[in-house]
């Protein structure tokens, strides 16, 4: 194996397009060596992706590539953290050099995109899968937290959530987008999601928390309510649904995706009443809507739903997410 | 899924042991958060284990939970570098408890030993196989790396190479030992190989270049070689045998082991002239032996061999890592 192995990362992965200066060592020894400035903290995450699970089989390698990097970019993103280096763990059923060569393409260009550089992995056979670890930077004591929501900041998402679960059934033929601009909008928010790097750094200083929805906004936003001991309401009314969305699926199954869909890689976050005007100023340039959904409460209040000003009970099957906390 | 994979995490992997000052933040949150110390360089590795390829698949998950994380350290110590912190993606057929109760016990406890800190993970249904991210420090411009090797120097290697073949040759019903505890012996040095750590750390300022030996020595030393524009002269006599090697295995077959065997995560560097002495002073008493097996040549030299004084050529089939070069 490791002959192969070796050779597979020579040639689609040991490709150094970008040469960061804090990378003294990178692929090539036993570790990569990296120096972290004065006053940054490193900020780390990983996932895993398997082929079945989190992503199509017959996905094409490009989607893979870059959807495999966005999603580790979007845990980034959520912390306030400029991205800096990956490692990449991938296990390959077979060489498969178009497959390769299209992945590693795909990859490297968003590598390069957000300046970061590959500074290590490996590459096994097996059922394909990949595990990625991320490594970013971020002014210390400035980093966005899961427990900073205070009882009375303002809770806002970004784009509109739900998008890349309709983008999922299309591609499954659970739905049917006569529109072919319409159908292209949502496949592409659900195959390339784009990870909210910009808009993180922009809240450092100015939310008291964030996190990215991977799972959906009711299980994410569970996640800050519990990190931060509050409770929430959440204005059903208010929660933004794209154009497509509105046009091509129903009420009830639209508010069902937005809240539980998954995969949006939006962020969700909380404001201070006193943050929200420099909020306006800090990302309301950056070409991507945001919105105010409700408003944080104290823990025993729980989390609540509001239509039309009144309380209303959700069925909370299927978000099973946040049930478990 | 998410759910299992939180309580999951939250049963058995989220218990914090140690507590590392420089994470500000650990487990439960998008990232982690580190502090890396002034003049310290982050030296980072990762490495994929997949049952059947890596491990025997019937493998006691204590003797996983060890060998995982020891053949990541064994990167680290090849570096030079203190242990810090540790990133799991294990990827499970299903929730097997007792088994996870086990292979968390056993990592947690050389975790603890190491003074390390789990800091983040992913847990998700698949075929058994783990990628670990591990993380260490390394005062700037003392890390041992590949590259450094000169002719002139002498290549050493720590403990006696081959055992580990040997031992996974006895659990494969490959070779009798009839002494129970040799028979002991072999096994644990495959199941239970000890990261050398401690020579890592001792060999800054005294080893010219270091890697650790995963792949078998030919190979592995192959690599600093490559990397260091050098070729290298091994005397075949001075190769070390452990006494259950000599006892139980013929001549030929234990050369073959010592060279190509592979597992041993022993250390393989070079000295100059000049550190010699110095080197006995500072791995001397770490109770594990250490032997010179040859010297460092000029690249147009290559790769020689000698049996009592004289060339000899060795079959290097079986030796591929070595030929791929």
């Amino acid at each position: 194996m490791a002959c192969g192995e070796f050779s597979l990362i020579a040639r689609y992965f040991d490709r150094v397009r970008s040469t960061r200066r804090d990378v003294e060592t990178g692929i090539g020894d036993d570790c990569a060596l990296l120096s972290v400035a004065e006053k940054q903290l490193l900020a780390i995450s990983t996932d895993t992706l398997v082929s079945g699970v989190h992503f199509l089989p017959d996905i094409d390698p490009r989607d893979l590539g870059y959807k495999a990097l966005a999603v580790n970019l979007s845990d980034l993103a959520a912390m306030g953290a400029d991205p800096a280096w990956l490692t990449l763990a991938i296990t390959l059923p077979e060489v498969d050099e178009p497959w390769l060569e299209a992945f590693s393409d795909s990859l490297f260009e968003q590598l390069d995109y957000y300046g970061m550089q590959l500074i290590g992995g490996d590459t096994t056979r097996g059922p394909l899968s990949m595990t990625l670890g991320i490594h970013g930077l971020v002014p210390a004591g400035r980093a966005l937290k899961r427990s900073g929501a205070r009882a009375g900041d303002w809770i806002y998402v970004t784009g509109t959530p739900g998008d890349s679960a309709a983008g999922l059934a299309i591609l499954q033929d659970r739905l049917d987008v006569a529109d072919a601009q319409q159908a292209d909008y949502l496949r592409k928010r659900h195959l390339r999601p784009k990870p909210r790097v910009l808009h993180g750094q922009a809240l450092r200083d100015r939310a008291s928390s964030a996190i990215d929805l991977s799972d959906g906004l009711v299980s994410d936003l569970g996640h800050i309510l519990k990190a931060s001991d509050c409770g929430a309401r959440i204005l059903l009314d208010s929660l933004p649904y794209s154009e497509a969305m509105r046009d091509n699926v129903d009420a009830e199954q639209a508010l069902r995706w937005a809240l539980s869909g998954g995969e949006d890689y939006e962020l969700c976050f909380t404001v201070p009443e006193l943050n929200r005007g420099a909020l306006d100023v800090a990302i309301g340039n950056l070409g991507v809507p945001f919105t105010c959904i409700g408003q944080v409460v104290p823990a025993s209040e729980g989390l609540q739903f509001f239509e039309e000003g009144r309380p209303v009970t959700l069925d909370l099957k299927g978000y099973d997410h946040f049930a478990s906390h």
